[in-house]
């Protein structure tokens, strides 16, 4: 993982569950930061999430100030009632005062158990030695100091040539689910040392987050917690790109498009008990929205997810998953293929399909399956995995 | 079971799929009938539900010539293009010769595999022998031949005054999941000898169909078959119901609810692989469409089912379901109980809460779980099971 200027990184062991590995890290950016973010839409999202949408909604500009990123693992700091706006602040707190900066400088995000008092203090109590200790270089300790429930770190980087610029972006990521087991919570993290005004970086955000983290599932269940915040320094020597109808836009857009596209895949396969990764890919759609929605509807489905797990080419559970998405589909032209084997065409089997190809193509631990609605023009591609006995054992024995 | 007077019933075993069983099964109601109904929502509904939703239509009162219902198990006719069509004028044909009706006068619904052609001729063969053995008392047979994955007959009964009339009203259903593995569907038939009109009689089905059947889920898939057909004779002496402002509209509803309440949850209590019952009443929502709508988020949510099978009391992830829903509910407000124990209030977990005591009660096999929204005073029951290593293993191994 390549270092991005402006950008410095520590973790440490600050043992707010975990112990004998880092659970909490620190990001600091120079002055003349930009940042954007999306975060998960649940109504009852948890207290960083409401601080970060807080710090967001009143930036202006660049940072006058540094700012600060703080993220710990093991307790969500959800459903904290006014006990987790406080945490959020003690801790926030702590961080400007280590690093001279005001508290509104200073975004968090807590991953871990719902319902539970986070211990602010011990992490308050870590935040001079991480100030101290951060490099530019320090990848691997934050990637892991986000883990919950993952079996490994997540982290992607691209270097991407802007009118003649070359521009870092790497960022890092967590999460085995949308959500893990009552350890709420995707976490993704991209910095870049790209120069690029907030009303620039903020459609990139959204628009290619829909169609990179908004496109994978394990679960179908959302977090409290989902946080997506990008940060972008502006030490590449270039001018700010101002909006996005500039050619530069779209150079900086493909490379972040890559990274995040990367550490979502990286998040499913992952994924809680999975043995396979599956893309689906919808074509033929309303519209790349109405694409989307099909495609989760058939990455949702228990029974979808069981015959894959299975083995099994049960492509009839693939026709009933599209026909409760809710979205327009012509049964009668709808094809379904998987890899190179077309399996239904025409509302009916296809004639030279066989089973025993479909069996065989369905021992890949690596599945593409493509669907045709035959209304329309749209188009998406999903991420998922399959549901297993083992993702039940982990999620009904976690506790005990 | 009691008898329903102007109702005749007869099953067989025509070989459809399985072998050794009753898998077809006949109603004959005599003239008079008036039919209501309520199908799956699917863009991919099968062949016999297209059929049927054209017959309802076409319905404009109490029919002259007796009705018949022939449903068969083993095979969907779904996903068969034009000639799950034909397969269902074919069996519609070979009723009214045997009965002597109009094939209009047919109503058709089938269970299974999904994409393969219905074997019409095999059902076709069985008509006249099944026309010839009706009788008033013959519930057992048709309950079981129309059985999938189901591991029990599901049938309920009520008889009900209607301003001094003794109204009986007699079910069958069957369903292991809101969609069994890849044997599509639930199918739910009720008989009554209630005199009333198809306009006071339709929304009765609509209505109540809404906080029955759509009350419940095993998996949240839908099935491309689902049908429920409600048959009046108008035997009972009585004038005709001709209006839902009537008071003996209420008091037929009342007992229709009784039947279809029941019905359902025999259902859900067999659902694929389930150990426990779970019944989840929200309060406090917007409307009592939004109450459902988060009942159905926490029962359809991988994570409260897995929790349930572990027996963990695990409510954060409860809090997280109704986040998800994206219904209004307030955070702070939240209130969530198991049985009688207050689990959650105010947006934290109550004071005099122990898990000792909700790990105890989630070790019952009946559970409920109540949660107030806090927003207003929509109120909604859902009923579903809990989510087991069983399930992924009837489904992913079923073909195989």
């Amino acid at each position: 993982m390549p270092a991005v200027p402006g950008v410095a990184l520590a973790s440490a062991e600050a043992g707010v569950r975990y112990h004998g590995r880092p659970d909490v890290m620190l990001a600091v950016f120079e002055a003349g930061t930009v940042m954007a973010g999306t975060f998960t839409r649940s109504a009852t999202r948890s207290a960083p999430v409401i601080w970060c949408e807080e710090r967001l909604k009143s930036q202006t500009g660049p940072s006058p100030t540094p700012l600060a990123l703080v993220v710990n693992a093991g307790n969500a700091n959800a459903f904290t009632g006014k006990n987790g706006l406080g945490a959020v602040k003690r801790v926030a707190d702590a961080t400007a005062a280590a690093l001279s900066i005001p508290a509104e400088a200073v975004y968090l995000a807590s991953t871990g158990v719902i319902g539970e008092p986070l211990p602010a203090g011990k992490i308050a109590d870590k935040l001079v030695e991480l100030g101290n200790a951060r490099t530019g270089q320090a990848w691997e300790g934050a990637a892991r100091a986000i883990m919950t429930t993952d079996t490994y770190p997540k982290a992607a980087a691209a270097v991407v040539d802007i009118a003649g610029v070359p521009v870092t972006i790497a960022g890092i990521a967590k999460g085995s689910g949308m959500i893990a087991p009552d350890m709420a919570t995707m976490l993704a993290f991209v910095f870049t040392d790209c120069a690029i005004t907030p009303g620039a970086l903020q459609p990139a955000v959204s628009s290619i987050a829909d169609i990179t983290f908004n496109a994978i599932t394990v679960d179908g269940d959302t977090s409290t917690s989902d946080t997506l915040l990008v940060a972008a320094t502006g030490k590449a020597p270039m001018a700010p790109i101002a909006s996005r109808r500039e050619p530069r836009w779209r150079a900086f857009a493909a490379g972040l498009e890559t990274v995040m596209r990367d550490l979502a895949i990286q998040v499913v396969k992952d994924g809680e008990g999975a043995s396979k990764f599956v893309s689906i890919t919808v074509s033929g759609a309303k519209s790349s929205q109405s694409a989307r929605k099909i495609g989760l509807a058939v990455a949702n489905s228990p029974l979808v997810k069981t015959a894959l797990a299975g083995e099994d080419p049960n492509w009839g559970r693939i026709v009933m998953a599209v026909g409760k998405s809710g979205e327009a589909a012509d049964r009668d032209r709808l094809r379904i293929s998987f890899g190179d084997i077309l399996v239904a065409e025409h509302g009916w089997v296809a004639p030279a399909y066989r089973e025993a190809d479909g069996a065989a193509y369905m021992r890949r631990s690596e599945i593409e399956i493509a669907i045709d609605v035959g209304i329309g023009r749209g188009r998406a591609t999903v991420w998922t995995c399959d549901l297993t006995k083992r993702y039940v054992e982990i999620n009904a024995d976690y506790r005990s």
